[in-house]
């Protein structure tokens, strides 16, 4: 559990988006930007995972390991999944990059439609692990009376809320979650279309 | 040729370089970003051009003209060659799309040098136009006493010069030049490895 005795407004995130797909494709794209808090861009990685396959947890460990941005301090997530239903356990991301993650999503997650999505793959039970480890999304409000979710693992829930406030600073969502987006579309599709 | 009559810093421009090749590559990565001044991003466009090809120019014509950024002002390009000596056409892309043009570069080109490398190129003639036809780079210091090289086509030197400056907020180089840079890095070789 990292406690942050105070969340520096340059605090280095790591967050993660995934790139657009069709369920016929073998593998996305997946970007990982690095921020300092919501201000600019330091860095970008990136990966593939298996559409609605089960190594995005491992995939994103390993790309944490090896990346030469030692000062990372905070993993962001655009939701739990990438490539569809290819599930990020947060709290093994968290236990073996001993980084703190926190998955961020505009809109609540409706849970009994993932749950029925689910039962079309195989592995549902691992699956629904990590959304179950992951705790109930919260509310925090990074606009006044606009609300985004977040789930986390390894930090407090307010230094989880400060970082996703602090680094909100051109739209609802962290900096690092909407340029993630943004590169992932303009990558794959040839030009992004709007919003994480 | 584009008068501003006052250089807003939030002006949009749309700024592109390539990723890294092999000789042996048919093609190469191209991203442009587009960012309001030196502040933030707004959006990501990329295209494919081929290594010591001639498709430069109108590659980046198609893309500009197509783009749903219409608040696009200025082109920036990470100098005049894209994926070996695959010149850009300022002249033409500047009136192909009518948007002005500026070429930024960290050192000063060794132009004897390009000039020998073209000599093992097919249609020698026609690259070393393309940068007979940009001119004599100009200095802008970006920074107190340092200074980064510019051409340019189709705007005032001091009004090229003023857009270098505002929008070189993090490092010498504008910043949708070093973040097109990071991009197409982390894109193709899964990390960014340092500045443009």
């Amino acid at each position: 559990m990292e406690k942050f005795y105070r969340v520096k407004p340059e605090v280095r995130i790591l967050g993660f988006d995934d790139g657009p797909f069709k369920r016929s494709d073998k593998d996305v794209l997946v970007v990982g930007v690095v921020y300092r808090g919501g201000s600019f861009l330091d860095g970008v990685v990136s990966t593939k995972v298996n559409v609605d396959g089960l190594d995005a947890t491992r995939k994103l460990v390993t790309l944490v390991k090896k990346t030469r941005f030692k000062d990372v301090r905070v993993i962001m997530l655009d939701g739990l999944a990438f490539g569809g239903f290819n599930m990020v356990d947060m709290e093994a991301l968290h236990e073996k990059t001993q980084l703190p993650v926190i998955a961020v999503t505009r809109d609540m997650p409706d849970f009994a439609k993932i749950s029925k999505a689910l039962d079309h793959l195989p592995n549902k039970k691992k699956r629904w692990r990590c959304i179950e480890k992951a705790g109930e999304p919260v509310a925090v409000a990074t606009k006044p009376g606009r609300r985004i979710y977040m789930q986390y693992s390894g930090l407090r829930q307010e230094d989880a809320a400060a970082i996703v406030r602090l680094s909100a600073t051109h739209s609802l969502l962290p900096e690092p979650i909407r340029v993630a987006h943004l590169v992932a579309q303009g990558i794959v599709l040839g030009e992004s279309k709007g919003k994480a």
